[in-house]
């Protein structure tokens, strides 16, 4: 291992932007808000299954759906501040959170957030 | 290991009895409409689960009831001759199969099911 590595090794994030104050607040709104809302979906959906459920292969359906929506959200709502341009440019391509919920952040997090936004194939939306 | 035990090995089942055909018939019955009237509760209690979600903890608590429903189902219909008398000894204990429903076994398979079913401690219903 060169020393260039092992320095990036011990130092992953150095080159991330900081988030002041204010931003790390509009994020945290975007992120819950997002967050909430998808809940609602499968919440909605959830009931929308059970009622619909008429024999014990719909029972087992509905497990593995909510497992699957489980293991999902639980990768995708990551707040950390070293994935969050990440996490909100898969939002933003999900139509999960709007610009105008990410409106007073600074170009340095726009800027990857809308790149990766659109870098992500369009059957990437889940 | 002794020649006893390896026999024992190799012919584990050996003095269990055997099902006639009508006493197979019997017990597909019986299986059969015990494990409908337990998935028919299942569906009922999920439907009922579904519909008081509020909040996402519920949403998990639902898909936790329907994995561990779904494996103890697993683990007690086990429709194995070999394991038949322990199986319809826990649906009497727990009152998931009548005495009536399993009138036509002989006793060499009434007498373990009893058997097994008093054996079991009262809070082995599940």
């Amino acid at each position: 291992m060169s020393i260039s590595s092992a320095t990036q090794d011990r130092y992953p994030y150095q080159n991330e932007p900081t988030w002041s104050k204010t931003e790390k607040a509009i994020a945290r709104t975007a992120f819950d808000a997002a967050l909430g809302r998808e809940l609602q979906e499968v919440i909605g959906k959830t009931k929308h299954l059970a009622n619909a459920i008429r024999q014990s292969a719909d029972l087992w359906d509905l497990e593995h759906y909510l497992t699957q929506r489980r293991k999902e959200i639980d990768r995708k709502y990551d707040y950390r501040y070293s994935q969050l341009t990440h996490v909100f440019g898969r939002l933003l391509h999900e139509g999960r959170v709007s610009e105008e919920e990410l409106r007073g952040l600074r170009e340095d997090k726009l800027k990857p957030i809308r790149s990766f936004a659109e870098l992500l194939p369009a059957d990437a939306v889940a």
